[in-house]
């Protein structure tokens, strides 16, 4: 299955913070850090966890460029 | 100044295509390819263009995780 | 492989309409229409087209609610 | 008054999770489940609870196409 | 009808430029000025124009915070 | 440095509410309150309190209109 969405980085899991509504989950993608904030029902039907590899997926149209 | 969104992906401008009022920015960080759609207007002012060291920036809201 | 996105909505395309830059894609799904804008780049290397069975995948925090 | 979100998608709440920030609201359209995460204050403004007729609105640039 | 969306500004359409898929809609708000990207479709069933009284419409998710 | 975010207002923070996961800030922009969600440790790392002179800034592709 192909999904639209332009960039998807792979990496590790590092920390998973669980709130009510919302998860902010940390992916370790190379030498930087992506901070995720998905809906905590997501975070527990995947069964997200530190050490998991994953893909931080996302759409191109929300990619801002900064320069300078 | 510090802007509120967590992630900040430095790279290098590979490619820009101009369109009426979109443009396409592909820019290499790590061993990844992150593409960006913006104004043509925001490409055109920052004068963005193959070479570019730049970064992509992206709310954490709008990450997902792919799992599997 | 399972994706955090919350919404898939299983349709076929009716409509490809291809811009410079971005790609108008056009769903029906049970009795409604889901208009997408993607990156004219994902509507080739998909090869999209009127007929084609697909889901629409939208990101929980992207859904507004309106009553009333 | 009229939006320029494209999609519009009629249905009923079948659950809302309040947390601090957000809000989880599910919303039933035809035969597909719609799940958005609002702001726990605009949940509260709209009185929204189960069994409200509502709208799932989400713009054209928030949807993705999946394939295959 | 009340949409869940926390940011209304109301202003005026300044310059509508039209592309393939897209358009852009300048909104003078009151000094300030917001540029906002919407589906030609969009823009073509609103009749939108220059001297329009509108109002742009944010998800509160889709707000940054830049300090400093 | 310059970010291709195209909408920047400049107001004041009236509200703090932190989440576990988000924080919502509120921010008076002219006549306007333009509410934010964004991560609680952007919230934390940027000391966002009431009074902070800050900027609100939205990617033109987050922007709806709505008209009549």
């Amino acid at each position: 299955m192909a999904l639209s969405a332009r960039n998807h980085l792979k990496g590790e899991i590092t920390e998973v913070v669980l709130g009510t509504v919302t998860a902010l989950i940390t992916v370790k993608v190379g030498d930087n850090i992506i901070e995720s904030v998905i809906t905590r029902k997501s975070a527990e039907e995947l069964h997200l966890k530190k050490g998991d590899k994953v893909a931080a997926v996302i759409k191109a149209t929300e990619v801002m460029i900064q320069k300078g």
